[in-house]
């Protein structure tokens, strides 16, 4: 299937345009690096081979020797340099040939990409090499592990990351698809959306709500009747900051108490995502069990109702284009739209 | 391959226009609806939920929500209409939104198909809705359990139905592909085509046979020589009347007792085909046991004699145009060939 | 995947073309065909049936009946002819059809391909038949069991047959890729490539060199320095003589006691291949066992480097050409460069 997926995305003519390239993705964890410092993904339809030099930097390259195109992966890490298991050949974290048992090394070269680990996260520059700005790597905030519970996962998505993303932009499926999580003021919620610097920002406010055993558990609310607001803050291309505020009624508005659940979405290939999902819980309110209870119930809910619902739709679309196919269009879907507008304009200004 | 296979479709322009439209199909048989009254198959390349309201009545929609093109079937059935399992919108058995959850209902709504069951089978108008009277779906005849041991099967072929249907309509490859069933008699036999009224109807006459075995005990005939026709009328697009009658040469022509098969092709794409197929006796002829024998030989024939085949020579046939690869006629091809050709005129007339 | 491959090459504009077809090509090994004396094999992208006919007659059919595409391997040997499991139709080795049940057999037939065994391969002639002359099948010699070991194997190439040419046209990769057998010296040896009479021969001569153990084993060398000769001779489209000659140090220039390996390669499609290899080493010289553990040797290497790497290669580069995505030129590529640039002017020059 991903085969197949990259054939295609190859033979559609300047597809590979369509991903924005100027601007950080997250390729992965730091975490994913195997015990030999190697994690090998493919991001944006090309396959990247990630590394950690011998004192420890990271260093990302097209996982394509330049000579016969074998797949750098399949090499060995010697210091600073991978060498390629077919001819020897061996590249720096540069990109550059360090050595060539056969020949001058000449301008042999291969393609890096930019690459940073964040709390946690490694983000990789897909464009430009040279406009990559480590300063605008967003910080998400809540991560930092002495402050906060923080758990992440991963899920494999057979559906194009603009779809996924629509999800999480639109919440007003919580009561539908997740009825262990949802309440009627979700839906019934006044949503505020707009835009700010480039982001989308949608917020639902849910006044006077008694939440579902479990959450009212995690958030430490008990039977009581709470308002509670639901902000995602969407980064292009594809991250959302999903912040869960709970005032408690006797102890007036407390923002701080909530959750924080990062949703990142990269695409594999056009049609195939990687999703990156990581959750907080503030330690001075929650307890580790608390914290372990609130992951595994989202782990469960992103597993087993949105990725099913997610990939259906995409094989229901198929290989049309979605807006081609002239969705409805309800209120709920502001701020899909806008994210989904701002996207495009900002790939169409690359090209 | 489903998908891979409803990619193509879509993709070759006008390829959806191959299908008559305008005509009943067999969506399935009654008794496949679950438990729950839902059945949802892939019909002319189209993904069709098929559901019982809750006073009886049958329905069937596209299986797409107009909003984020969620499968319906993965909702849930409220009364008279299915919601949405995943922004909760609900549509009633016309295809109208009956409920909104988020805003007014507007013009909402989703393809409905008209659905009439009869004789255990689900017949379903993939056209125009209104140009759909019932009056014109086929009566097959011999289909009362009262009168008949009837029973019924399900194949999947991976062909295009056109070429499960030349199958049926040359059955000379009786002698060479079931030589369990086969007689010299019945590819020597004298093969009468013609056509009325839009049906093709193929007729061998055989003289003086002596039947298999197997079929000796079905026909009772044991080991006399008897008078044998097997008639096959074609229905457009692609059901089949298979009827076979035997006079015993002491009995004189009794041409009731012998069986009736159906064999009836839907499209599931442009290459896979569902196959239903039907076979009665009757009671006043055949025992149960019999009626039970028949059936397991004519469902290991087809399983592992008949689809093997014609899935070889789809595979061999591959994306190509049947026509075009300029098969050799044989005068036994006058079926087929008859049959095609209606069925072209049919589809080109719709267009 | 096979079946997904010969769509995407029929689709292919012309891209049938791209063989190279007035040449013979190895089929299969003599041993292969069944104990009805069958064997079915796709080549070039095309479906073929090898049968031996009564009398022991080797003959090769397009396994596709011209009457409705049933591939005639599903049939039955009758003498000389095979008939066709659907209708009948029989066809002798020269493909005319022997027999019609239905009648006439008038102009009916099917492509039938020249085919010769020669020392227990079966050589197929895939273009205009008369052009077909025996005396052009290479004559690789030491394959004359009475003289030498030897020992064949098969393995199923994920990868386009010029990719398998080059791996074997550039030994250099021994080095990194196999370990256990490399040695400095061969990547460093002096390397003389050049065409003679149509083929491409590669050299290469190693001086002073102390075998790994397992060669030194084969080689009867023990731990001595001894000089080596590798020597590749290329015949179009894509079979290679691989002979290592050994000069013991002591014994004087003995070019005979090395080894001899076919590489045969044969495109099943544009992107699979098959690939027959043969082991020879002199009776005179070598014992059972040696030649067995040699043997042993090769496959494990074929089998677990080479062939891993091979298909990565190949899915890296996908459907792209090889050439359009410019592979950096090292000194080390001459030989799969002249040969790529023969073959190409072969199959140019049929046009």
């Amino acid at each position: 299937m991903l085969e197949q997926r990259v054939r295609e995305d190859r033979k559609a003519t300047g597809k590979e345009a369509k991903f924005l390239r100027n601007i950080w993705y997250v390729a992965g964890y730091a975490r994913e690096l195997d015990e030999n410092n190697r994690l090998t993904r493919r991001l944006l339809g090309e396959a990247i081979f990630i590394f950690r030099t011998g004192d420890g930097r990271l260093c990302a390259l097209r996982n394509r020797c330049p000579h016969r195109f074998a797949p750098l992966s399949m090499g060995r890490l010697e210091g600073d340099a991978v060498r390629c298991a077919y001819h020897g050949l061996a590249f720096d974290g540069s990109g550059s040939c360090s050595h060539n048992p056969h020949g001058p090394k000449g301008a042999l070269s291969v393609r890096a990409y930019p690459i940073v680990e964040q709390d946690g996260l490694l983000w990789i520059w897909m464009g430009t090499p040279d406009q990559a700005d480590r300063a605008t790597i967003p910080d998400f905030g809540r991560l930092d592990p002495q402050q906060f519970h923080v758990r992440s996962g991963y899920l494999h998505g057979q559906a194009p990351y603009e779809l996924m993303s629509d999800n999480i932009l639109d919440l007003s499926h919580i009561e539908f698809l997740h009825p262990l999580l949802g309440t009627p003021e979700v839906s019934q919620a006044k949503v505020e959306v707009r835009q700010e610097e480039g982001q989308v920002i949608v917020r639902r406010h849910m006044r006077g709500e008694v939440l579902p055993a479990g959450l009212a558990q995690v958030y430490r609310t008990g039977a009581r009747a709470v308002d509670r607001m639901l902000e995602v803050v969407w980064h292009p291309p594809a991250s959302m900051v999903l912040t869960v505020s709970v005032a408690t009624s006797d102890g007036g508005p407390d923002w701080q108490s909530g959750s924080q659940t990062l949703h990142i979405f990269t695409p594999e290939t056009s049609g195939t995502t990687h999703y990156f999902y990581v959750a907080s819980l503030a330690r001075d309110k929650a307890g580790e069990e608390a914290a372990d209870g609130f992951f595994a119930a989202l782990e469960l809910v992103f597993t087993t109702e949105d990725k099913p619902m997610i990939d259906a739709q995409a094989a229901e679309i198929g290989e049309e284009e979605f807006e081609d196919l002239r969705p409805a269009l309800l209120p709920i879907d502001k701020g899909p739209v806008l994210a989904r507008r701002r996207l495009k304009q900002m790939i169409e200004a690359e090209c």
